[in-house]
């Protein structure tokens, strides 16, 4: 993706504070996912301190970014065409593989897709590649706010 | 806990950069998990950077912790008496059932015990507490690393 094209995050959310990708967060990881023909994707790459100490990515990072990137999905076809949000929803469970480890020298690529979906329920799949292997895979369900 | 108390992460990895757990990562959650009669038990206070950007705990965040403190579980098993590892296991696969929604203002509490157990397989279950509620459940399998 070009730098200067507009994320979903900035697009949809711009002033939120999450952790995984709030661009109103300094201290987080600030992930820009992208929609694409085939699916929402993101690149991130990890700084040192996204280790797990031995070397490779933290699963706790990995599960931010899966669970931040699969949100955008969510939250884009929430959306519709509009440009902000009136339905909120939420990850109400999340199931992560972790197949091989993921090293820190090079961005990790993201790619995620509805694969379900009800008015009550929406599955996520997504996956993470390093050096061009799916290393990390994710199924997500999610779930609305009630509105108040 | 007592603040003087030594962690598990301070007896067997202190050196450790881990994202989640390590003592050497400033930047770090800096997770202490401590051994009792009915399992293992950390206390977390979450920061404002560890927000979903809607009030309450990034999903990721309470992954990170989940997978940490059953790690650190896993390693004081493959550990026992000793004060150093020699066996090094990672997480293979994360469950988490996210329940109820988890604040900001108190910390939470986590716990987590060993539930099934093979040379090349560990099963934990973990539990996080907001204000004395299970609020996110987690299952995780363990896969060690073969030794070089």
């Amino acid at each position: 993706m070009l730098e200067s094209e507009i994320s979903i995050q900035e697009r949809l959310y711009p002033d939120s504070t999450c952790f995984g990708c709030g661009r109103a967060n300094p201290d987080g990881l600030q992930l820009r996912s992208y929609a694409r023909p085939e699916g929402v994707i993101a690149s991130f790459q990890p700084g040192p301190a996204h280790s797990n100490g031995m070397g490779s990515m933290n699963g706790g990072i990995i599960a931010t970014l899966l669970d931040c990137h699969s949100g955008a999905v969510v939250l884009l076809d929430a959306a519709g065409d509009a440009d902000s949000l009136t339905d909120l929803w939420v990850t109400a469970g999340l199931e992560i593989r972790y197949r091989l480890p993921t090293f820190l020298d090079m961005p990790v690529e993201l790619h995620a897709e509805i694969t379900e979906k009800s008015e009550s329920s929406i599955l996520v799949k997504a996956t993470l590649r390093y050096d061009g292997k799916v290393r990390v895979q994710a199924e997500s369900r999610w779930a609305p706010i009630p509105k108040r």
